[in-house]
């Protein structure tokens, strides 16, 4: 399958003093989003943070285009799909739904982060492994 | 004057796992920074959103490269200018340097939110007066 | 039933640099648990804060002992009761098991908050109404 | 000096809908007011975390009591002072003034947090060397 459905359930903190969710929120969800679409093809977060030397997916690019507010008690279906792999980095749709309608479109654009060997506390980009690469088929969407 | 600066001090809190800026948190100081920008050009928030029904300036795009991390206790400092003018938006860019170099770009396009006559509760956007566009020049960038 | 059971994924967002939930997000997953225990009770949320001039719940007290870490991918289950009625305010039991043991209790005295008719953007502390306090049993725990 | 003063400016996205701060949001206050007063006090966080295994000072008690509402455009002080040293525990006391009067009053018990001998990645609580209390002086408050 080439596609995570993840959904969130908008609470009273998510909102603002306009009670709609503060947009930072919907890249605090990408960003979960994300990370279960991984596991749900087989790319284990843990089991990667473990070994490797792999240090997480550090964003380069982050975007989204918010059709329709969304509220207190809204329940966000988002879903993911791989539009892209790079040599060293990915580009991940997420396309969030309230009741059935478009309410977010977004984007990022993730690298393959490792750790600096000159330097462990730093992170850097990494080619991303062909059996990586070969668990997620890109939508190019 | 058509710049503001904001600063922005990072906390252990706003770092993840790889001990960098959790990213979602630089859109978050974005929508801080445009406040910030606002009241520096006399567009008082609190005075705004107390006189007619404006509801503040919901997002219809955000957006944002990130050229290098950053960490526990590193100060950022946020340019903000406004780009554009439209109707009934407006596009602020945001730079966030981080001693001294460029560490993200952002920009935001946001409504002028005002309540829906029909429903008091849903918000809708509304012609920019023209005394509130005499305030801020825009820069074009 | 006199109780309300709230799940939560830990997710890589909540943590911080030492690879553990950051704390204050066990508060805003307490708030969230707070509404959803209102709700499974037939205090509707929504419902009550578009009349009687309704304003939330706002805290006066809010506490949590921490007992084990919790991390990225673990899943919590936060069971709440309501351990007490006041006139004007209403106590909160929240506990946090992860795998089965406890991992953080957390209590929250919140108040009725309504509009003050003398200045309706001010809150202040309304008297409960019996038919709501009829909802909901006392656990006293 | 045994006293800690860090400021903080309540933001639009701080708050909820209700226009007051989301109660979680003063924890996470607490939090960077609890490194700012360390740093006050000559224990460096940055040169902490990078020796001796120093893993931060995981919370085993939180609270705070909430006196008046703070709003969008409010500044905060917050005046932290260390309670009490106890051998691999320490008690912060917390107090916000907004505008002169006190808004919440808060506590924080921590450990001194350093890498599990057994297993790297776990936490525990180590005995806090007395070089480090000997840099400040408990208030007993």
């Amino acid at each position: 399958m080439a596609a995570g459905i993840f959904s969130v359930k908008v609470e009273w903190g998510d909102c603002d003093g306009a009670r709609i969710v503060f947009y930072p929120n919907f890249f605090r969800w990408m960003d979960a989003a994300a990370w279960a679409f991984f596991a749900s093809q087989g790319l284990d977060p843990a089991g990667l943070l473990a070994k490797h030397g792999h240090r997480g997916f550090p964003l380069v690019d982050a975007r989204a285009t918010f059709r329709t507010p969304a509220r207190f008690g809204d329940t966000l279906e988002i879903e993911t799909t791989l539009a892209r792999w790079g040599g060293k980095s990915l580009e991940l749709r997420h396309v969030f739904r309230n009741a059935g309608a478009v309410a977010v479109e977004g984007r990022e654009t993730r690298i393959w982060g490792v750790s600096d060997p000159n330097d462990p506390e730093r992170l850097r980009a990494g080619t991303i492994p062909p059996e990586i690469k070969a668990l997620i088929r890109e939508t190019g969407g």
